[in-house]
């Protein structure tokens, strides 16, 4: 559980940029190189790299070198890990409704 | 578009640490008082309240005093804009998969 969370806080830690998101949303489309995906940014590399480092430490990209390119692709899985957390907030609020539809309903019955 | 990614900075970075989500999930059950929101953590009340503006601003609870008790709210709009970005998400891969799909039928025909 506690191994849960902390993959949480770095899950969630990662969407909270929009450049991380950016190349989230382009290593949706496909693998690339980090010079191509670092193009978009007018940002110098070192920090764009820090952004990698963080998306790969967090596990939301997988990184191989070939020669002297750097290829990074997407790590699905880390969606789910958000929907479940979303599930988990939607079954809480269910099972609220649910408990506020049972006491209406017995208030309604009549005495 | 630039207020969507600020606000979406916002958003993940209030559910990047576990009392934040532990508070949401609580407030998930129904409103309650930032006393009582407080007892299950081993935090002093000014580490918490930290946790509960930061919650605040980034628009994921509402808070109200009425005499000397803070009650705070879910603000469920927010999970909406997690479900959106993941469904942009989503779209991206989609597009995708129907790119390869259509690429691997113009290959498969005889020639």
């Amino acid at each position: 559980m506690e191994h849960y969370q902390a993959r949480l806080d770095g899950v969630f830690q990662a969407l909270a940029d929009p450049t991380r998101r950016a190349v989230l949303g382009r290593l949706g489309k496909g693998p690339a190189s980090i010079s191509d995906l670092a193009k978009p940014f007018d940002m110098a590399l070192p920090s764009f790299m820090k952004h990698i480092r963080l998306l790969e430490e967090s596990g939301w990209i997988s990184t191989a070198k070939q020669g002297r390119v750097r290829t990074c692709a997407i790590e699905k899985k880390q969606f789910a890990a958000v929907e479940s957390w979303l599930s988990e907030q939607r079954a809480i609020w269910e099972a609220r409704t649910d408990r506020l539809e049972k006491f209406v309903l017995s208030e309604e019955k009549p005495e």
